[in-house]
Parts: structure tokens; C-alpha cells; sequence
């Protein structure tokens, strides 16, 4: 039997930077054979991001674990015949180009289906496409910006406020390799195979259905709040002596046990603050007077009194506070993953844990062309002269 | 043959408000069979979150569409029972509660497995299914705070910001659609079901690639940036007289473009600003200088002006202008759904475009207990009588 959920499913992957690469690595996590396509020399453009360990981008290393690299240059007549060689050997192919560029390169769905009848073709781009914005650049801050999510998160008042890592990348990515594995199933079903068209712009519109909620039915544009809730109050963030904490006060009865522990219990009758609406006609006051106590304690002590009185709550952690917590080690979060030179490397896989079919358990970082020969050879039969010559003329 | 990719697949799904539903949704999309179990009376607590369309919560409805609803009282033993005979019709079983719930109402996966030998079980958690928080309360605002997210996004020098959307709910859900459907592919192969564990922490955290590639290799925490590139200036976001917009200055010659456009040519010169590294260094000063221009023009102007010198730029839109943008007409983003009282309702659905397999045209949204009837008497043999019974008991 195959290892794996996806084992024994092979995906030439000529996507680039973030959103097709961090789809193809959750393919990977369940154990598909990525093949990775990159420029002979320079390769994917991520393996010039920062920041470099050594020279070599760790950035990159996080996005491609355990594929294979192969180079190939794709603008010449000689390579692009190696990746109809190579796609009538795969299941899955994936490319982030902007649209019309495979059409260019004679590699659109059309003739790749010539080849393999059963492809399942994933094209992954800022807009579709087809659509009135499918030749702009798409960039993860340009989808961030259109996407209507900047315009509601942020300080009340604004600014609009990017998210802090390219969410409409990864997001994009995450949708693709759910249509991927669902063209894998109904492949397995059928015997079909299909094109796959996704937007990142339709991505992040289709992930906010709760400002949607309000957008569609009445016409109601949400704008940034901060980090309180858009309706009850006090759910939201405050300061401690050292890093913030989130409460989630959302009932009448929490909020009374939150005004006893801030000494204060007559405020849960005071006419302010006595229903959800008063406190949030006064939340800066509120706010304030909250603040006021909070910033007396520490952050762990803070969340602890709190959960103590059934008020759910949490700390702001950074993410380096996260990934060095008790959680992250016995979810086994971090995995050792393989690099060439430098030995075991700390790399994070898909989230979802599966029962019954083990992942990679430790993931291998490709370095520039490391199988080219190997997949070359195995794959599409070529000989060693064979690939001498490619590399001599710089195909490979 | 079925209809859609999941055509024929039947899911019972116990989950309520966001992270359960989005994920359900999502398989809905494809063409799953949804049987959304809710508590008889008040129902999923997302019908009770606003805001409501004569009473009834368009929330609910954008993550609902297309699934049948059916009402039962787990707590009873009656309600148990029926939830056994409809779980050994079912290929997929979705559940959101606390971990533990499952396994005091007997309903745990060796219980259900015994009944339905290749269930495909997902679980879906703040913290996980084991783990030291494993019984922590799970919010959005509280798996954002410590995701390390919020601790990253926000003005220079902070606050930490949360999303503006319940991101967490929402990743989730599409991480367990994805398990979802690769442990459907792995039985279509296999035959063998499998427990599904995810966890709104655990997802994040795989989603910070970026942040990642600094905090593990180089115990290099990130913080808040605003919206600028954290390394290449320009690449922010700057006000216009008339909204913001977003430059992706990425590359010297688009920064001497920049500087011809703000008719300041001698500035790419500049000692101040003549590198990446300067610009870094003088970033308040050339924000300044940038901002001095943006402000005299209009946003849509400034954007077509900007791409006309290929200096990749956007508008930062409300969602209500990418709801009514033509860019969402085109791709037909927003579908009409039927509602039994409103007749066509606007939603979303998941945003892949599949070439092979159409989805639903027209999703419907249940109300409370719409499908209890008609699900009772066909999938487990229940007589007018017995239903009769049962909702007199007040089980369904």
C-alpha cells in the first residue's frame, strides 16, 4: 500500500514564492511526491528572501519541505518538452503564474490534457483567470488591501491595518489544496480529472462571512473596532505590567464576578455599566477603569484570577512565546526536518492530525536541482549523457 | 451518477457557531449531504447572534447554506440513540465541543466506530483533543491572542491587533474540510476510516510561515510593522484624499519611477534614499515625503497612475466595495440562496472554481428542525407516529 494519505499521488509543481509552494507542502505533509520546477541557477524567487541561514533562505525552507527540486528553463523549446515528459508521469499540477502565461508557453490545460487525460490542472492567482482585474500584479498586500479585510481591522478609527503575515497567500494556499484533494476523490470515483481556477481575491472575500453578514443583508460596512467585540463589551484586549491580556466578559453574570475581582462590585449596578448596551454607550470609561486594574497585575497571575472566575481569557503571546510553550511541544508542532548542510533543521507541517496514516515524520529541505538527475532518470527515462547535454545547454 | 465532488457523501454534523459550520459549508459547497444536528427549541447558538433579518440571524445563514437541519436532544438517551442510528448512515461525523463532551454522552470515536466501522471522525478544538489546554476555553479573540498573530499585527510599536474577522474559527474550518476530504480520498482508496484532530491553535501557528522562518532559526520575534514590507521601502499603505492605497515599491528602478511620478527625480539620488538600506533607515522622513503627495490625489486616480508606471498598487477597499465591485459580479461570488421565509438570500460560498463538477446552484438555508421529518423517516425508518412521539418527548 501507498504511505501516507496522498502517497503514491506525484505533483509537478511549478508555482513559486508563497501561495502555490504552501500548497503544495500540505500535499507533501500527507505523503505526495512533490516535483518541484524551478529556474535553472537562480530557482524560486523565495530562495532569495530572507532571512538567510548561512546563505540559504529559511523562509524557503519553512515553504518546501520534503519536495523534490529540479531545474528546468521553461523558455526554451527543449525544456518545456521535459515537462510534458514529466506531467504525463504526474496526477496533479499546480502553477501560480499570472494567467495567460501557461497559454504562452503552450502548457494551458488544453495541452496538458492532450498529454494526461485525467490532469488535475490548479492554476492559483491573485484574480482568476478570466475576470475584469486578471492581468494586475497581485501582490499579498494589493489581495490584503481589496479584500475589505484591511478596512476592518485596525485601531477604532483606523488606520486600515495589514495582517502581519501574508494571510492571503497562505489562505489561497489552503483553499487550493483542499480543490486539489477534492479533484483527487472524485478522480478516484470517476476516472476524471479537472482544471482548478483559484482567486486570492475570492479567497479572503469568501473567508468573512461575519462582516459579510452584515454587508450583504444591510448593506452595513464594518469598519475596524479594535480588538473589542462588535457588539458585547468588555470582550476585548487590556494591558498588564508586562504584555497584554484578552477577556471574553460575555454575560451579564461575568461581568459581575469581573467588577468583585476588580474591588469594585457595585459597578455591575452602577447605570453605566449595568447592561451591554450602557457599557458599550460608555466603553471608554469602562475601558478605563478595567485598564486601570489590569495594568496593576502581571499577565500570567491576570489570566489566571480571571479563568479562576469562569471569565474566559488569555495572553497576547508572541509567537516566540507560543512556539516555546508546553502546547507546541507536546502537539509536536516543530518537527526536525532534513537539510543537506545543515543537518536537522525545525520546520511546521499542516495542522491536521490524522489516526490512521502517518505524515513524513522528518521532512526533507530540498537545496537548488538536488534530484534533477534522479528524477530525470527514473521518471522520464533519461540517460546520463542525456543529462550532461541538458545541463551543457542550460535546460536544466 | 452523483452530483458534485462529494456528491453522495452524508455528514452528521454536531458542530455549531463558526469553526464546525465554515468546515461543513465548505463540503456542503462541493455537494455533501449536511445533516446539522441542533439542540431542539434554541438551536445552533449562531441563531442567536446577530445581526437578524426579522428576527432570524443572517450569520447563521451565510454559514449554513445547504444543509438539512434536524433537531436533537443529546442530553437524553432517546436522543443518543437516534444520533447511533443516524451516524451508521453517515460517512463523515463533525463535532466542535469541548474535549470530553463526546466521550460523557457515549459518543466518543470507538463508540461511534463500533457503529460505523469507516467513519471518518473529525474533531475540531481550541487547543486539541490532548494537551495540557486541552480544557481551556476556546474563543476567536482568545486562540488570536495566543497564536502570536495579534502580537504581530498593528501600528510600529504596537498595540497587538487582532483580525477583524474570526480567523481562527475560520482557518480551522478550512483545515478540517481539508482533512476532511484527504481521509475521504484515503478510504475511497483504502476502505478505512480515521480520527480527524484539529486545533484552532495548531492552525495558526502553521499559517506563520513568514514569522516563523525569523523565531525558529533565529529567535528573532516579530512585531508589529504597520503595513510596511519588513524589509523593502516602500512597500505601505498611504492616504489619499479619499481612502487609502497600497505601493508595492519593490525594486530600485520602480522607486525612480515613484520619484519621477511625485516629480521629485533627484530624491532616487538622494544620499537619504538612494538604497533599500537608506530608505529603511530614513523611513519616517520618505513616508512623510510620499504621504505629502498621495494626500493631493484621489484614490482611484493615484492607483491607475502608479500602475501605469508598473509600480503594483490597489485601492484599500471596504468589503462593500469588493461586494459591489465588478470583480465579484464577474466571478459570481455572490450567490442567491432560498430561504423558506425570505425567499433568495444573498451568500457565499467556498471560492474554488471546479471545471468538472458543478455545485449547488441555489443553496438553501434550513431553518430550525426543517429536515427532522423527512431526515428521521427516510434515513432511519421512523413512522409518522414515532416522530410524533419523539417530539412530544421533546427529543427532537
Amino acid at each position: 500500500m501507498h504511505s501516507g494519505i496522498l502517497g503514491g499521488i506525484r505533483v509537478l509543481d511549478l508555482s513559486r514564492v508563497m501561495s502555490g509552494p504552501f500548497c503544495t507542502s500540505m500535499l507533501a505533509d500527507l505523503g505526495a511526491e512533490i516535483i518541484k520546477v524551478e529556474l535553472p541557477e537562480s530557482g524560486d524567487e523565495a530562495r532569495h528572501f530572507g532571512p538567510y541561514l548561512e546563505g540559504q533562505s529559511t523562509y524557503f525552507m519553512m515553504l518546501n519541505r520534503n519536495k523534490k527540486s529540479i531545474t528546468i528553463d521553461m523558455k526554451s523549446e527543449e525544456g518545456r518538452q521535459l515537462v510534458r515528459e514529466l506531467v504525463a508521469k504526474c496526477d496533479v499540477l499546480v502553477e501560480n503564474f499570472r494567467p495567460g502565461v501557461m497559454q504562452r508557453l503552450g502548457l494551458d490545460y488544453d495541452a496538458i490534457k492532450a498529454i494526461k487525460p485525467d490532469i488535475i490542472y490548479a492554476s492559483i492567482s491573485g484574480f482568476g483567470q478570466d475576470g475584469p482585474m486578471k492581468d494586475w500584479p497581485a501582490f499579498d498586500l494589493v489581495i490584503q488591501a481589496m479584500s475589505g479585510l484591511m478596512s476592518l481591522t485596525g485601531p477604532k478609527g483606523g488606520p486600515a491595518t495589514a495582517v502581519g503575515e501574508s494571510i492571503a497567500d497562505v489562505s489561497t494556499g489552503m483553499f487550493a489544496a483542499f480543490g486539489i484533494v477534492s479533484a483527487l476523490f472524485h478522480r478516484e470515483r470517476t476516472g476524471v480529472g479537472q482544471q482548478i481556477d483559484v482567486a486570492m481575491l475570492d479567497s479572503l472575500f469568501s473567508m468573512q462571512l461575519t462582516g459579510l453578514s452584515r454587508q450583504l443583508y444591510f448593506d452595513d460596512t464594518p469598519k475596524p473596532v479594535g480588538n473589542r467585540h462588535p457588539v458585547t463589551y468588555p470582550v476585548d484586549s487590556f494591558p498588564t505590567r508586562n504584555g497584554d491580556v484578552v477577556m471574553v466578559c460575555f454575560s451579564q453574570s461575568a461581568f459581575q464576578s469581573l467588577c468583585k475581582l476588580m474591588g469594585q462590585p457595585a459597578l455591575a449596578q452602577d447605570q453605566k455599566f449595568a447592561s451591554n448596551d450602557a457599557r458599550n454607550a460608555n466603553e471608554d470609561e469602562l475601558r478605563l477603569l478595567i485598564a486601570t486594574w489590569t495594568k496593576q497585575h502581571n499577565q500570567d497571575e491576570l489570566v489566571e484570577t480571571l479563568i479562576g472566575a469562569r471569565i474566559p481569557a488569555a495572553p497576547v503571546w508572541t509567537l516566540g512565546q507560543l512556539a516555546k510553550s508546553d502546547h507546541v511541544a507536546h502537539r509536536k508542532s516543530v518537527v526536525d526536518g532534513k537539510h543537506e548542510t545543515f543537518g536537522a533543521v525545525p520546520l511546521v507541517t499542516q495542522p491536521v492530525r490524522f489516526s490512521a496514516s502517518a505524515g513524513q515524520d522528518n521532512p526533507v529541505v530540498p537545496t537548488l536541482g538536488q534530484h534533477s538527475e534522479q528524477v530525470l532518470k527514473t521518471l522520464v527515462g533519461k540517460s546520463a549523457a542525456d543529462i550532461e547535454m541538458l545541463r551543457h545547454k542550460k535546460i536544466i
